[in-house]
């Protein structure tokens, strides 16, 4: 059976995966992009924002695996938009379509969780955005129907990867822990304890001074 | 002038200090050794407890700081004892001394941080508790005199340690990141947003799964 996948994880210290105060300019809210600038300095990283450039060393190793063989996406509301509940504009010249212009990176059919259903939008490139009100093991179903013989990512944020994480859905988690203080936001690993039960742990630093972790389920 | 250093704090992925449940039997709570297993399995930590072997890397390679230098400790009552308020006998043989048997691992001073003073007591090999009711400044003035041109080492728990931090004391942080998840206890990093600011980070992983974080402070 395909597995289910999470890539490119970052937390901080005190294991938070988004900071606070989301907003249309700042979707990880006070963190800005100190989660994520390990990846954003890799050939991968570059590449998804089509930069030329870019590291090639063990950050760039993980950050490839990112969009390899998967088939479908999952990811929560919030990391669609900044916006809760009933679906409005949100002042920009045209419909919210994520944060990721005309052609998203992720070329496959991504399914938004969100509580207030609404049609699907078909963006360049292959991605499609499908908005549906179902538990994890539901849309889970949808995703690696969708997914075909691929695997599916379960994309963000820390409260979706959490609930999927505690629904026993995971099979390969890869989290990347920055050495930064957030203080606030969203944390990973609530309500998770002895987590690593289920799971062979391998960690490894890289010389940008983040630590990879990759869990793998136990079979 | 003498430095102030952390050493071999372990923390959780979700950033326990220690577990939660402080008892005679079990001094980290419901985390039992698993945050210090990877400390245990080192040549200086068979030391410490008179064993023979023990591991050569990079692990034995930070634990062998522990006590390098070190002129004198400070600690958190909850680091001594597990009882919190007015000194009773806790229904042991003796007096209450500690975890460390008649011969602590110190070999110095050590400064217990309490709300109720009580007379010092004289260990085997060095070691001298002495029990202050003093902030932060105060007990790390009386720990330097002790010290002398060594350095002073802040030994925890959690709460000493995240309270040396917000002061703004400490020079040398050593962090080992320990791929679990405790999900209940004290947490180090809790109100020091942004403390990695006035730090120069180096990490580095462990075969034996941990991560090492070595906070140096900029000058």
């Amino acid at each position: 059976m395909s597995q289910v996948r999470v890539h490119n994880f970052s937390i901080s210290l005190d294991g938070f995966g988004t900071g606070e105060g989301l907003t249309v300019d700042a979707p990880f809210g006070h963190a800005g992009q100190r989660l994520h600038e390990w990846m954003l300095a890799t050939r991968r990283g570059k590449e998804l924002f089509g930069e030329p450039g870019g590291s090639l060393g063990v950050d760039d190793a993980f950050a490839q695996r990112y969009t390899l063989g998967i088939g479908a996406e999952i990811m929560g509301r919030g990391k669609f938009t900044p916006q809760t509940g009933p679906w409005t504009d949100l002042g920009t010249d045209d419909e919210w379509r994520g944060w990721w212009g005309p052609n998203p990176p992720f070329h496959t059919p991504v399914f938004v969780l969100t509580h207030h259903p609404r049609p699907s939008i078909e963006m360049e490139g292959g991605t499609v955005f499908h908005f549906v009100d179902a538990t994890e093991h539901e849309v889970l179903a949808l995703a690696r129907e969708a997914a075909g013989d691929l695997d599916v990512q379960v994309g963000g944020g820390p409260t979706t990867v959490r609930n999927f994480l505690a629904a026993r859905l995971i099979d390969l988690l890869h989290v990347v822990v920055v050495p930064i203080v957030l203080g606030r936001g969203v944390r990973l690993w609530d309500g998770l304890e002895g987590i690593e039960d289920d799971y062979d742990v391998e960690t490894v630093s890289a010389p940008s001074g983040v630590t990879h972790l990759t869990f793998t389920r136990r079979t």
